[in-house]
């Protein structure tokens, strides 16, 4: 199946090759980011987007951002390659991928002695063991997930979870990208997700460039659909999930979620295990970003409402556990209630070793 | 209050003086049409719009139409005006408002006796007859539901119901502004309408002008807002109330209504008792107009989705009567469990008299 590399080396692994997020859906454009300014605005601009896609191009694009310095000596090539991973950081400071990724880098170059070169030799196999391991998530939700979908099945997504926001098969979608791949039938019915329609643009192109056919319709269409018995399932992503398993994700979840639980339709949500966030008790106590006004009152040039009109702008809403049918990730299939406890969430965690304790009612 | 005059008369009644909402929310401006061209293109053109406004216009752009030929033998005239008036009804064939306005200046034509210029003088009685009509329902509706809303009520709507899409204060915005009028403190949460964004272009514009505070969300957000308690109560319109109370209304209304119900809140439906339709027992039977693609995969010259991607645009949903708290007419509140059996819905109907049911279960 052609799904598409969202993030990849250039072939002589001199650049970080990503998709242009910011032309889809009218222009297919790969670009090769070959400096550090290149991967700064990258990621500023939502070139390259989606916590998990992100991360892995944050810490291939600091190797990148150190090549021109292989001749400095040690200490000066620590010294910046400090400071270019800082500038990485700060392109996106919410999105906690990109900041565990970078300390990743960080932590195998101060573990490797020699010169420049030899750290950079490193950090390249870091980096790539970084988008590996990404990519072995996704494939594991997806092997998880696809159980979750029958054959002939229409699955509503909302949002963008899929091969864009990863370096792999995606989140939400991994698991209808393998049911395509085992020669099943799907249909995808596809939110748009205003306001930034990461759903009509991004979703609807990754999945019509795999071939699996789908449905755009409005984010308000979704409960008229399900009461037109036309959705069978419902395949979501995350943001963060609270060890009691409420589940923080694009603004629009939380009513997917209701109108599936009042319709008796199966609400999933697929996300990495590191998504799970056992520091947090429940859903109320997730911080929800308030984005700009312009998101909503405009479209490029195009004003969409009055100045003198108030807008409210969430970016995310908060789905209550008792409305999640199950969490797929990476670790399994669990379903309510939900105890994850304990739990260690990320590689960076993994670092400094302690009691793992993953406890789902239903493994 | 300085509510906007959607549709009226020019100074020297030649014209009918509307507002171009095309140009809306960047510009307003009045235009008035003067020919028969004039008119069907505005109607077209969706630069007049709703159903209530629409069968006033055509009726008064039917009455200037004509105008010109005011010194023409009678059965010239009869004939000419029997043609511009199919012009017209064919400009928005679903809006049964037009088709019955147009029918009631046709038979007061026929009515009168006289040269043309009687007529024309016939005619534009029952054209002003029709706008007083229009503005009086407002106005009760606005009566009724106002006893609805509480001191600094915050209240929900969906697309526009107000006074762009009738010549007075509106149906669904009919309550907010008799509350505003009163003194009341009131604010309103307006949701865009994807795809045609009425509520944010048009909703918006007119309750900012009218000094009554809004704020524009996104469609999918409104659930999110009403778990976060932001909601007091919900006010929309009708397309069309069968005679279960089954309600159609703008795609989303029935979001709206299921995330009300499952937290507490009223959900109000405003409209015209000429919107219950005792012809059609129950929501189900109710056919649901597809629009274009065009509409969700493109914004202006923006395109939102990639051409290979299904797109499915309908209208309009269904929300069961059992989820509607109450309808406010002109006639009064009404309760479940509805019963509209019987009921004279039209002028048209009223020129045949019968005996009228109004059979609600709490008048």
């Amino acid at each position: 199946m052609a799904v598409i590399e969202s993030v990849r080396w250039s072939p002589d692994a001199a650049a970080v090759r990503i998709i242009d997020q910011t032309q889809l859906p009218d222009r297919f454009i790969e670009r090769d980011l070959e400096s550090l300014d290149d991967v700064c605005t990258a990621i500023a601009t939502l070139a390259v987007r989606g916590a998990p896609a992100i991360g892995v191009a944050g810490a291939m694009g600091l190797v990148v951002s150190v090549l021109p310095h292989a001749l400095d000596t040690r200490d000066r090539f620590d010294a910046r390659m400090q400071s270019h991973a800082e500038r990485i950081r700060a392109t996106r400071p919410t999105a906690v991928n990109l900041s565990h990724a970078l300390d990743r880098l960080l932590a195998r170059a101060r573990g490797t002695s020699g010169s420049p070169s030899d750290v950079i030799a490193a950090m390249r196999d870091e980096a790539t063991l970084l988008l590996e391991e990404d990519r072995s998530m996704c494939r594991r939700i997806g092997e998880h997930g696809v159980t979750l979908i029958p054959d002939g099945a229409t699955v509503l997504t909302h949002c963008n979870a899929g091969a864009l926001a990863t370096t792999g098969i995606g989140t939400a979608l991994a698991p209808i990208y393998r049911s395509h791949e085992l020669g099943r039938r799907v249909h995808v019915y596809v939110d748009e997700t205003r306001p930034l329609l990461q759903g009509s643009r991004l979703t609807a192109w990754e999945l019509t460039r795999a071939g699996i056919p789908c449905t755009v319709i409005a984010d308000s269409a979704a409960a008229g659909f399900m009461r037109a018995g036309r959705i069978d399932l419902c395949f979501v992503g995350a943001d963060r999930i609270a060890a009691n398993g409420d589940v923080a994700n694009k603004i629009g979840t939380y009513a997917i979620a209701l109108a599936a639980q009042h319709h008796g339709i199966p609400f999933y949500v697929a996300a990495p295990s590191s998504t799970l966030d056992p520091a947090v008790p429940n859903g109320d106590v997730i911080p929800i970003e308030r984005r700009s006004r312009e998101e909503l009152a405009r479209l490029r040039d195009v004003r969409l409402t009055p100045d003198a009109a108030g807008v409210d702008n969430p970016a995310f809403d908060v789905t209550p556990a008792e409305m999640v049918t199950s969490i797929v990730t990476d670790r399994g299939v669990f379903s309510r209630p939900y105890r994850f406890r304990e739990l260690d969430t990320t590689r960076a965690r993994q670092a400094r070793p302690r009691s793992s304790v993953f406890d789902p009612a239903t493994p």
